[in-house]
């Protein structure tokens, strides 16, 4: 059977969005399910979740914090009791109103009107104001604080224009929610938080991310100040991984969360709160997959290894079988990053050429393969998914095995080294409105279909001027790095500006 | 500050059902949320949850199961595609109708009547016919069996008369989704699941289980047969731990999961289905806890260890400090059950005698108090949850982290030698009616408030039978079990019976 030059069509530079979804649907990652914007996560793209959320939550619980749940629904009026936040979310609630089904009388079915609720409940968008609720009846005295926890969950948002992993109506995800004493403290937890997702960023997606301070207008509805990871995906767009919400006291206020302090005095606590989703997935697809398929960073692969054995004659199949099961043993007592190595086999009575192809288009890390000639010789053929299809190179059993975690390493560290020469190719200073205007005009740059990339400039901090940009280009403000405070000129009004700001089309 | 004598009240032999919610709230593990039926799950009680989970992930792993995420929401038209199913069902659906808020002129907000959806949505109770739905378009030929899926997810089964843990609106759970291509497979699949359960809940929660198969009247909506695990808990009561369903064709049909078979004839696959959820938590609760709150398995206990300085003066702080964190750090390092030792460590500044009854109360294994006199003689005082309150061990701090591992080993070891001589002295081979009568009358116990416990009897397998019992006794069959088949005479109608049935009153 003889495979097309590359496994996705089309490639990346033709049609980068129908490209995605190929190499979603090619990795066998999800799929879309009857119900309008929610995702069906298959097994490859549930063992991605999987290893991102046991990461995730040892650094949670090393940094203090602890899990727990809070209910699905939330009541109407608790959601309209913070002004703003209500205002961001109302648009995409999901409400339930109804507690029993009975017969239409059709052979259908339909909600019972003897069941209504008296107050209709919204599936959560977020748990702010159902956390609040609880916390308010937690604390008592400066004692009970800081509250840290974090819960894992799915979240309904109500999306008219849903893309897997990036933007679906279900998704899941974790939310910390923390409450303290005093405005540092929780700034200092908004802080630590952003700071272990650029970590995790780094050194687990092998993304390098931008972070720092959203603008007033890509504020969290109800917080007073949002804090984010950026990452630059190869069509040279931004994506926000993660975002880390200092709440000042709105939510307390909101909430009556309220402590008698250590001088006596009733005061609101202050929180925080802070989240990544399934949408990393969707980030790590567009960071890291290439034309023939998906390209996983080994820390997250849900197998770091596919061995497949090679059967030309069903008389070798025991004696290969055997081979297979022992190797996949030594490698799985091999520990990489702290975990076991993962091995899969694939025992599968296919062809090993569509066999192959579909574990370059899952983006395993290491394919190998041993048949009845390898077992002669005592090697294996490896393949990597960083090589050409076609490469293999050939090892015995033993070295392959010893030094397996130092390649998936290698593996690791290339991918971020890659990632970060694409972001710093394709990040500039931008110095005036006209190259500004030219970066982010496709025909300007070098690949006529896309932008720039992402444009470090001054602004003198107003909103009109970011609306303007937004309406004009699709380009807003990722963030407003922590970083580099060098003040100058606003490009666009000649106003004073503190520091450059990072500008970029987004997903 | 003086102690009760115990530190429930009501004991469990005054007021069973209030003790249980009065053990629940002193050890911290849940509460009541404003949402009617929907609990908070707070961090100790989740953390037994997370425990339960990772065992029970791992289990499913080994036996050849991957997880995977299905949506929240189920078209009200696939409910109703499985006739028993609906039936079983529709009383206790969560029905989304609208995807938008609005304002409704009034400072509140309702469902905008602009946003209803056409199809409304049911808030999933189980997943079978989503699930089946999506099966359907993966399977196309017997290469594509099985289907080995599991998901961790959260359902909802409206509540009339909800409790923690045990009946809530929303809980927690995992459900195991398989289609294979025969009949043999898919009831093996049903009995391996069930078997899983059951060591789990020996090997892990302490708990003898009764396994088999559950009569008609008792079986899940749409299965073919029901298999079950039945503990019994320390008012002699029943409860259903955890289930496992073969669903013959019926799902398969209902949603058209169909393949093409070896002999090129197209077939429907044979479907399967199993759960456990956080009710085991309330299980473990009712069947471990005494009149001082929680006993914790160690293999499932949050912690396995808390570590309570003592510092009497200020001065010696540093040392105890200092000497607290060095034993945390060696007993993390000793093993118990495959895992790392849990450690809790209590610095907060409360009364030592309050801390000890907050953590007896929750039932930690084992509490650990070090204070300067302690650091002198390089010892440690001891206390388990199985001796009384105020026993206390002195052991140097080299034999107890030595010892440690087979301390908890015995201590869980003990749990389950209790709860098997628990069920045996309360489990009774009943030969007439009025034996049986009696045998469920409270006054006829010996503690005049609750009844015999678990009845071996004789049945005919008729349902107007069961119904009668139920309806004069409140008992029901909880299982047929499998491994005692020897044939006898009715003792409610002297008609044949096949084998003794279990008969309680549960939960």
């Amino acid at each position: 059977m003889s495979q097309p030059q590359n496994a996705i069509s089309p490639r990346r530079d033709e049609d980068f969005p129908e490209w995605y979804q190929q190499v979603v649907k090619a990795a066998d990652l999800a799929e879309n399910s009857d119900v309008r914007g929610c995702m069906v996560i298959k097994p490859w793209g549930y063992g991605i979740w999987e290893n991102m959320q046991r990461v995730l939550d040892g650094m949670f619980k090393e940094t203090g914090h602890k899990n727990a749940y809070f209910p699905l629904f939330i009541p109407l009026s608790y959601m309209a009791k913070e002004a703003e936040h209500v205002e961001g979310f109302a648009k995409e609630c999901a409400v339930v109103t109804h507690h029993r089904l009975e017969s239409d009388g059709k052979g259908g079915l339909r909600p019972a009107p003897s069941a209504e609720l008296t107050e209709p409940l919204v599936v959560r968008p977020t748990s702010e104001t159902i956390i609040g609720a609880t916390y308010a009846k937690w604390v008592r005295s400066w004692r009970d604080l800081p509250i840290l926890i974090n819960q894992w969950a799915n979240v309904v948002r109500w999306e008219m224009r849903p893309r897997l992993f990036l933007r679906t109506a279900e998704f899941l995800w974790q939310e910390g929610h923390t409450a303290h004493e005093t405005e540092v403290e929780a700034r200092e937890e908004t802080t630590r938080m952003l700071g272990v997702y650029e970590q995790f960023a780094r050194e687990y997606l092998a993304l390098p991310v931008f972070t720092g301070e959203k603008s007033e207008s890509e504020r969290f509805p109800g917080a007073v100040q949002t804090l984010c990871i950026e990452a630059m995906v190869q069509d040279r767009k931004a994506i926000q991984a993660g975002t880390s919400h200092f709440l000042g006291q709105n939510f307390a206020k909101a909430s009556g969360i309220q402590f008698l302090s250590r001088s006596n005095t009733q005061e609101l606590a202050w929180t925080t709160s802070w989240g990544v989703s399934t949408r990393m997935i969707g980030t790590v697809i567009m960071a890291h997959a290439d034309d023939d398929g998906l390209v996983l960073p080994p820390r997250i692969a849900p197998a770091h290894i596919v061995i497949l054995p090679i059967i030309p004659k069903p008389d070798s199949r025991d004696a290969v079988m055997a081979a297979v099961d022992k190797l996949a043993a030594e490698l799985r007592s091999q520990t990489y990053a702290g975990v076991p190595v993962r091995v899969e086999i694939d025992k599968r009575d296919f062809g090993g050429g569509q066999k192959t192809w579909e574990w370059i288009k899952k983006g395993v890390p290491i394919r190998v393969e041993i048949g009845p000639r390898d077992l002669e010789k005592g090697t294996v053929a490896v393949a990597r998914r960083d090589k050409g299809p076609k490469e293999k190179e050939f090892l015995t059993t033993a070295d392959f095995v010893a030094g397996v975690a130092k390649t998936l390493e290698a593996m690791q560290d290339a991918l971020l080294v890659r990632a970060t020469a694409l972001r710093s190719a394709h990040t500039a200073v931008i110095e005036s409105k006209e190259e500004f205007y030219a970066f982010f005009t496709p025909k300007n740059s070098e690949r006529p279909e896309i932008h720039g990339g992402f444009a470090l400039a001054h602004w003198n901090g107003s909103r009109e001027v970011e609306e303007k940009i937004k309406s004009e280009l699709k380009v807003t403000i990722r963030c407003i790095p922590f970083d580099d405070a060098e003040p100058g000129t606003c490009i666009f009004t000649g106003e004073p500006s503190a520091r450059r700001v990072v500008f970029a089309k987004s997903y």
